[in-house]
């Protein structure tokens, strides 16, 4: 038995890069968006909104960087039946809405990306170009 | 008229027991769970969240303690038609998503045990493995 | 009478160009921190929690960072006196804490910088970095 | 510049023996405890009220262990004169209120620890047992 296990965090430079990548991706694409970036926990580590964005589009895209690290898949993996139930029993932390990607790092699951405000394909495009600025899978 | 009743409530020697049982049965069958007991009147009691298993799973897993505490009934017996629109008029305490059991100890429901993390299925049978240890139905 | 009046908003460049300014900042300082922008109604635009910054100081910029947009001065003029009942009123959102700053451009209130997690000085310093990579005052 | 840096984190097998070290030194005391074990983002891992304890204990135990967690000190750290203001800044997540300490296992912040029930001083002791248990500091 034992009290701790190693493990690697993201740093705050990585975040920053993912911003800047989805950014770019996103200006490419002429959707504004909005990014947030979580830790394994779920505690936000970096977030913006793009000018043009829809500002609600904040409040899903943190719904879907957390069930993304939380589950440490994709949001819409989160299987279509049960979706509105375990949406509502987690207030709506828990989303199968496409755009959420875990951040996966030396096969560690260090946290997550929502993009919000996009198609589903959008949002999945930008948060992928997010982890290819880092090397993340 | 009587202005009080008997009653029994579950000891944290109880709630520790039960945490304990079911961090085993969860080990033994290799799926992390997440853990949460409440009182009769669903106030928390006891929580774990094993290593490996979704940190959001903390707050369905606690729906459920909590729905099956106030039902005296696992949380799935909620007639599935109306689970969303329970669900939503209590901001997602009431869930039927399965996991939850009522701790019914000498026919008196001294609280409700939740958990999440696994399959429907793998919840129930961790909740049971926490019941059997104290001797509850 | 007139329905509408002209008015200037932050981009999305300007709120990442504080945010990269802010940071380097505080890198230079050797003290990592929260870093919290929103609009002119309150709204987050950009957030970032440095590596080894205290996690809860994420809440505590916010509050500065809407309290300076909404007063459209520092945080801290807030004055002292009444600090703690504006506080409870508020549910914290206003804040006496030094660290939260207006982001005024040519002469308008386009929103508001709180950072947290070093002195109240430091605060200030990685705020005032941020303005300047704008232009703002 | 690096994406990710080398970390550890507390497993359930950590904070189960915490729980258990500090229910056995607060049974000791004949003073019943609330525990409550964040991870180093302040997530729950770990929460038991005893019987008897006070029962809104919990919530000052669960601000008192991210507090500890956030600051990587005990919480009674927090200056004094500025404990108003940052409580309410962060809708009382931080608290200098004594009985929440971090613990640190080789040297680095793995979480909190916060007990609430008793006097500071008990609060502070059997926080301390529990740190010992795991061999923390």
């Amino acid at each position: 038995m034992s009290f701790a296990t190693p493990s690697i965090t993201l740093t705050h430079e990585g975040a920053l890069a993912m911003l800047t990548a989805a950014v770019a991706k996103a200006t490419q694409m002429g959707q504004p968006q909005c990014i947030v970036i979580v830790d394994a926990s779920g505690v936000t580590m970096a977030e913006l909104r793009m000018t043009g964005a829809k500002f609600l589009s904040l409040k899903s895209a943190r719904a879907k960087a957390e069930t993304a690290a939380s589950i440490r898949a994709p949001s819409n993996a989160i299987p279509e039946p049960v979706q509105p139930l375990i949406g509502l029993a987690t207030q709506g932390h828990v989303t199968g809405l496409p755009g959420g990607l875990p951040i996966m790092l030396d096969g560690i699951c260090v946290g997550g990306i929502g993009v919000g405000s996009g198609s589903g394909d959008q949002d999945i495009e930008v948060a992928k170009a997010a982890l290819d600025a880092i090397g993340a899978t």
